[in-house]
């Protein structure tokens, strides 16, 4: 190894040292984004896209990539594309989860991650993490046979099992606290303002 | 061919012509449950399910299989299993799309599907249907740095493009009919109680 690749090797080690990872999230570079977005407020906003086409029957296809955000729009090095379908009983060819699944897998991860961020940044280690969602939803709404009952789900439940070193009151104030902070959460549990419009 | 696998085929091409499908939707069917579920409503109960493991950093493998409806439980003959990550810039390693892309992904495939369905029982044949979704979102909320900032979309914009030999009117019907059907449209812009609990 010569003096040169020495002093590179010495330079990552030092770099990692100096970045505090906790459950897999570069607090030092969250710290920093915190830092950044406080002196420039802009960076904090991002932009989310997607792209159905529809296939057939209750079967679509949506493609995500691109979206806008810390002041750029990103492209990634493949679209992820994902199948969206009903099972038989609701007429379909059962290609993919529907979107009533997809919403609840939405929530679980969004729940999730905002709870394993939020607690890295106070230095919580977490070991495990599993959710368990159900939601109720009675199709006499989306079937307009009744005005009386709701489209979507008329109730959510998620069942949060963590395994972790940390106190269970510790615990039991992130599963909180990703309830206060999680977009997807927000999105279910209060109204967001949709805007369709038909391209003629 | 025997006489027997003769009359079984005729039976079949009678029962095929017996099925009207529009838009890939079987429609003969469609009435059939509502039918059914006039007569016993509690065919029309289902209840969809999630469940979430948390991998690494933003990093959540979630698995969709069973689901209870039509007065039953159902089970895949495999589970869907998807992929949600955090690209780079939000620190995470780009696994799959983000939860509030996932949401964005049910969204799409719901307002499509409830506009397919309907379009079926209406009898009115649709060619294409794409969208195009977006949603601005500032992470301030998120990060818990701004009190005033919510912490889920700002603003949702959908636009649909159809093709369609049927009237533009009964188009612009159809995409207003969506909205007021669609289940994940309803989670999205009224509020879904939603229950979190932690397994001790």
């Amino acid at each position: 190894m010569n003096k040169i690749n020495q002093m590179e090797n010495k330079i990552e080690q030092v770099e990692e040292q100096e970045q505090q990872i906790v459950n897999g999230v570069n607090v030092t570079k969250l710290i920093g984004t915190m830092d950044a977005i406080r002196s420039k407020p802009i960076l904090s906003k991002f932009n989310f896209r997607a792209k159905g086409e529809w296939i057939e029957g209750g079967h679509n296809q949506i493609t995500i990539n691109d979206f806008y955000g810390a002041g750029q729009t990103h492209t990634r090095s493949q679209p992820f594309v994902y199948d969206e379908d009903e099972p038989a009983v609701l007429l379909g060819e059962d290609h993919g989860a529907n979107a009533g699944e997809y919403a609840l897998a939405a929530l679980s991860s969004c729940l999730t991650s905002t709870l394993i961020y939020h607690a890295a940044a106070q230095g919580v280690a977490i070991d495990e993490v599993e959710t368990t969602l159900s939601g109720d939803i009675d199709l006499q709404g989306y079937l307009g046979m009744s005005e009386n009952i709701r489209n979507g789900y008329e109730k959510v439940n998620v069942t949060f099992k963590v395994k972790s070193d940390a106190p269970k009151e510790k615990i039991r104030e992130l599963v909180e606290l990703a309830q206060r902070r999680s977009p997807v959460f927000d999105i279910f549990t209060n109204p967001t303002p949709v805007q369709v419009s038909l391209q003629e």
